[in-house]
């Protein structure tokens, strides 16, 4: 079989593979469709070398068919799936207390081990997530970073008819705009690009550019004086996250999605004076995953239209350059071509 | 009477000054103690002379008992009671929503409008907490601050059997850990001072110098690894707000108490890698006054100790000198002796 693999030195190569017989209690999926997200972006310019084996296909968005299942799997070979790539201890303090999807030990399935740019991928059946018949496979290798958006939401307790603001519009940003607004909220999200505020825009957002708008007097205006229910802060810059505590009402809900690798000022006056709630979200839970699932299932995501493009498993480095060269939304690698 | 009003530029002077009458709805407290702190120490270095009016009285940690009552108002004359010093304007956002101690346009009593350092306060009935009879009145002067500490605990929702880290021992930090020992938790309290250890130490909390002790290893040792429940950053500096984070277990809750006029750098990494929750908490509710009232009143917290001394208003700059100068607990002005 084939496999995209990194090389390390932030090199991916397309070749051969061995493929893994599933053990007792794995299973080995024919991988469908496999998305590239920015942690992936991160991986194959040499930067999360420290961290990633190599030689080893990456890949954690994906979505495939059960081929075959090993000893006490209940699987049925032929069933759509989609994996969470989340492989904890079970012995840690974060599992003993019931949050596994932040385990201390936590493998990241993809990125500290192998992941799913390859024709047949063998995981432990316990991380498989059936999908519905009705779903379509492109679709469903949107479940992951969906799930990461819901995640967040459900983090935020943003409920029915409250505001949130987004401040940033790319594929984070958007998708949790739309599970925002499933959730039956306001949004409002702030984007300098104008074709991610268009995108927004259609999704029933109310948009505004951050550089020549005034979000500020926007969200006052949206909310009669009294400021955002919640923020999601996704830009990821340190004007946007020193900004973002300032648009929050009393005892709203700041989620930082973007990761800043290195501490960035924080406004915690404006913590301390509206008695705000600064909330951490990584990753998702199980509930997070399957919500995802049912989301995308019942038509509530605009799957084709985040799809920016989709290539087949040999141009998986040129996909990898198109996404640092441009802003696309997402692109798929179909892994089934790698078979024709 | 008497009265010490700030009179502008970082300067008190104690005088004569004109009772005044209880409107409807209104009380005179005679007031008996009135306990200073850091707020009142910005006032007297002339730091908000932006916000607060002179010359007019400043305070509000007191205790008395009341000397006349106006019009609709069924509070005894004679009865000991404090005041919980927060006039909220029931209409903003914040009021609407059931936020009255955080109102958007609060006038904080004895800081936006006159205090408590005369013989005679006349202030709205509706703030007037009534005193069991049993509570010495120099006590009742520590309502507030403790207030201040049962609501950052509250906050915090630091539950019995749970392990909160306490960085920074002054007279704040130690209420706090006062207030988690009588909620059932066990306290690390991190303080460079030698006898605020010690004052720590007497009140069952496990300490450690933090400059020349370890407090990291000494929270992991304590929780098994996990890490604390809950962190109170009480010391105000940068270093210990980039620190804060670090002592919280997965899921674990961090109250920013001091105050960071400037926003200064937060981990975020880690806030989101163990899915923290960063709380703001300012003043207090009225059930956290009752509650603060209740716990002196029960003998849980050591007020002799806590109070280092008690002056006459006529010493009043004299007690603020002091507590520039050296490091006490608490110093109540006894406004009781102005009239011996
Ligand atoms: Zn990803
Ligand atoms: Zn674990
Ligand atoms: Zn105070
Ligand atoms: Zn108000």
């Amino acid at each position: 079989m084939r496999a995209a693999k990194y090389i390390g030195g932030g090199r991916i190569e397309v070749g051969d593979a061995e493929a893994i017989e599933p053990g007792a209690g794995e299973v080995r999926i024919r991988v469908a469709y496999n998305g590239i997200c920015g942690t992936d972006l991160h991986i194959a310019q040499g930067h999360m070398d420290h961290r990633v084996p190599s030689p080893s296909p990456i890949g954690h968005e994906m979505s495939g068919v059960v081929e075959a299942v090993g000893a006490g799997v209940e699987l049925a070979v032929g069933a759509p799936v989609t994996v969470m790539p989340l492989d904890w201890c079970g012995d840690c303090p974060a599992c003993a207390a019931g949050h596994q999807h932040i385990c201390q030990n936590l493998v990241f399935v993809g990125i500290d081990s192998p992941g799913a740019l390859q024709e047949l991928w063998t995981v432990p059946a316990s991380l498989v997530v059936p999908l519905p018949e009705g779903l379509a496979l492109d679709h469903a290798a949107l479940v992951e970073p969906l799930a990461v958006a819901v995640h967040d939401v459900r983090r935020s307790r943003l409920a029915e008819g409250e505001t949130a603001v987004v401040i940033g519009g790319g594929p984070i940003g958007q998708l949790i705009a739309i599970v925002a607004r499933a959730t039956g909220a306001h949004v409002i999200l702030a984007e300098p690009d104008a074709a991610r505020r268009a995108f927004a825009e259609a999704q029933g957002a109310t948009v505004v550019d951050p550089i020549s708008g005034d979000l500020a007097a926007l969200v006052q205006e949206r909310t009669g004086g009294s400021g955002a229910d919640v923020v999601f802060e996704v830009a990821g810059t340190r004007g946007t996250a020193l900004d973002a505590t300032s648009h929050a009402k009393v005892r709203g809900r700041v989620v930082f999605v973007a990761i800043h690798p290195e501490p960035v000022p924080v406004d915690l006056h404006r913590v301390f004076w509206r008695e705000l709630e600064v909330l951490g979200a990584r990753v998702y839970e199980r509930e997070d995953f399957e919500r995802a699932v049912d989301l995308l299932a019942s038509g509530a995501v605009p799957a084709d239209a985040l799809i920016t493009r989709v290539v087949q498993l040999d141009e998986t480095q040129e996909a990898f350059d198109a996404l640092l060269s441009a802003a696309a939304m997402k692109i798929l690698v179909d892994v089934q071509g790698a078979r024709a």
